[in-house]
């Protein structure tokens, strides 16, 4: 069988210039349209791979998939398969859909009924998130934010070069892109006020982050190891945080952030398998103390991955606001998984663990409006002339990503919502 | 029909005095035998009443069940149906036992068939949580974490009186009564420590709490008021919220509690309806200063219920450490969830609410070893001689709670977990 990641890879479905879905990547979703109900697909170009259909149809007889894995609402019980037969899935996909192959090229109803026009579909929830964690990794984010709220010269917090920090989030409010989102409303108490006030967000921002998701249970009580983790790591999505910064202020000490996040988190409907994203491995920057014994690890387990926020307010145009990195990341996320599990926690097929915002160096890589427009004091420019200190109704904030090396292009499509006045 | 919280109630099913499950109680749960798959049941006496062999012999029909909706393992479609069909369903089982009903009764191959004797059942998660919210709502819980750590001139936070305080939690790690605990390692760093060490927790406690079960969905976006809230509750069990004490103090600021939480959490496996529980509402203590407006409710929205816990070292008896009441809780069920919904995020079927521990205002009322041998300075004496300030290897903790009132009592079972040693 072929290799999905070969670069000299070409398919005879035509992918356009610049298109984050070559035949090197082909992302998982689940999809529907007004004909089919939702099911499992793949992207390449500007088409969906019904995955239904082809299994239905026998082009992946062989494999060992049971008859109706793809014909669900989402994608557990698939990914719960194990990487080695998602990924012969894949590359048989690769198979199929490679310049010389015939088998679906030249088998024209079948070609036509296994090609779904993106433009006619619409992209779901890929998986039903079963437990949702949220680390806070970027030591540019975490030295920001320090900075901002605590003391420059010790911005960061004493544990957090020693752990990987993360804290426990909301599942249920997890929606895929182009789900609008309403301004939440919240209890927020100005510095110089006596009591508390209620009312919609003032400090509505987004947070760039990527989320990976879990295929493999460990069984509470046991321990995945850094070396172990990635067979527990199916693939990637792009994650927008929002987030109440003045909600999240009021509220979050001593228990963390609670309904400052927990109305609504974004993600990108395709999952970018890690088996595409291997190419574009990199170091892990120098973590400096030594961390202990379980959170060390071999081998380069960033990824080079090019992250971009725009801002388009309504009826404008897209404003460029951050470009980051996910290479940027201080924990990697096999010391994620291995700090999650250390205490015995059980990690389940279906698991969403979020990056933390991925600030990087520069003032125009930070993460969030938080850090962009430091804290209010720097307002963003947009194109249309006007300023933004935090995301105002009527704003569409939209992430993309994508990796970039030797002619092959791996990306995440976007993950784009609207903020809508609140209810 | 009749109303099982009848107090004149009898059942023809033999219920020992001092017995949890009385007719007027009727709990429901997942339970399997040597010949039954996982099911659900309604608690009697000693017994258990098999609901999928009752309704696959016709004694609920007219309720307008579908037919597999008690053959699962897991109460969330049936819990899922709403409190109308529920609680139809509760007083018809309570018409089913009542004393003078001889349709069951006095059909000896069917009774002999649907009432399973407890001692040959184990008892299984009766839902599949699919998010996890810990509040933090006891006022005396909140002012001795305050007072042995912060300022006992200022042991509640600014947020406290104002905020029904909650955090998320780990759905995956919730297991029933008899799921022994193995004590989790993780990073720890002693006060005059440079540097954190890895190893077993030394400092494992219990916390005492009860947690709500939500049967209802608002859907993003939707507040839920303070009102509206008991549509949403179909019951309570009693929660353990194991929580390493040492593994927190290092890794909670400013994320919240994380690892030192989520390697298990216990509860009873009986779910007690908030129907069972009306008769025993009690005014929810007076809140000084008044609450925002979205925070108001009218009635009695406190229950009476004691609640107690055990320690029985390995090999000894049970020693009573701990006696307390849900009545303390400062902030009500009703405010927890319109708190929770305030900003629009979305309740699921399935979901689980825990209170925080409840712990009273006397000394043996504190509901965590934390507070009940005060930071390790008092430690508590046991009747084997043993002393104890934390929980140790071998120690079974137990819970148990119930209301009494008009010769009646519900009760919840208990939830009782062993410490094993760490992996």
């Amino acid at each position: 069988m072929i290799n999905a990641n070969d670069p000299s890879l070409k398919s005879w479905v035509e992918v356009p210039e610049k298109s984050d879905f070559p035949i090197q990547n082909l992302p998982f979703g689940i999809f529907k349209t007004e004909y089919l109900t939702p099911g499992a697909g793949v992207a390449i170009g500007n088409y969906i791979v019904d995955l239904t259909y082809l299994h239905e149809n026998g082009f992946f007889d062989g494999l060992g998939l049971s008859s109706g894995v793809f014909n669900q609402q989402y994608l557990n019980d698939f990914i719960g398969l194990g990487k080695e037969v998602t990924g012969a899935v894949r590359n048989r996909i690769a198979e199929l859909l490679e310049e010389n192959n015939a088998e679906l090229r030249d088998n024209k109803p079948a070609r036509e009924l296994a090609l779904i026009d993106k433009s006619e579909a619409e992209m779901l929830m890929p998986i039903k998130v079963q437990n949702y964690t949220d680390f806070y990794s970027s030591v540019e984010h975490a030295t920001n934010v320090g900075t901002m709220f605590r003391d420059p010269d010790n911005a960061l917090l004493p544990n957090w070069k020693h752990i990987p920090v993360g804290y426990h989030g909301r599942a249920s409010s997890i929606v895929p892109s182009g789900v609008n989102i309403h301004r939440p409303k919240g209890q927020t108490k100005a510095p110089d006020a006596e009591l508390p006030s209620f009312g919609p967000s003032k400090r509505l921002d987004f947070e760039l982050e990527t989320a990976f998701i879990t295929c493999k249970e460990n069984g509470l009580g046991n321990a995945v190891s850094t070396e172990q983790a990635e067979e527990y790591i199916f693939g990637f999505v792009l994650f927008n945080d929002w987030s109440a910064r003045d909600i999240q202020v009021w509220e979050y000490v001593p228990l963390g952030p609670f309904l400052a996040k927990n109305f609504a988190s974004s993600i990108s409907p395709w999952i970018v398998t890690m088996d595409a994203l291997e190419p574009f491995r990199v170091p892990t920057p120098k973590q400096e103390p030594a961390v202990l014994p379980y959170l060390e690890y071999k081998g380069d387990k960033n990824f080079n991955i090019n992250l971009e926020v725009y801002l388009q307010p309504e009826g404008g145009e897209e404003n460029l606001i951050c470009k980051s990195n996910f290479k940027y990341m201080y924990w990697n996320v096999n010391q994620q998984l291995a700090h999650h599990t250390v205490n015995g926690c059980n990690i389940q097929v279906g698991d969403m663990y979020a990056s933390g915002t991925i600030s990087g160096p520069t003032e125009d890589s930070y993460g969030s409006m938080l850090e962009l427009a430091w804290k209010g004091t720097k307002p963003i420019k947009l194109s249309d002339g006007s300023e933004r200190k935090f995301i105002e109704d009527g704003d569409t904030v939209i992430m993309r990503g994508h990796a970039e090396k030797d002619g092959v292009r791996i990306g995440f499509g976007e993950v784009a919502s609207k903020v809508l006045p609140a209810k």
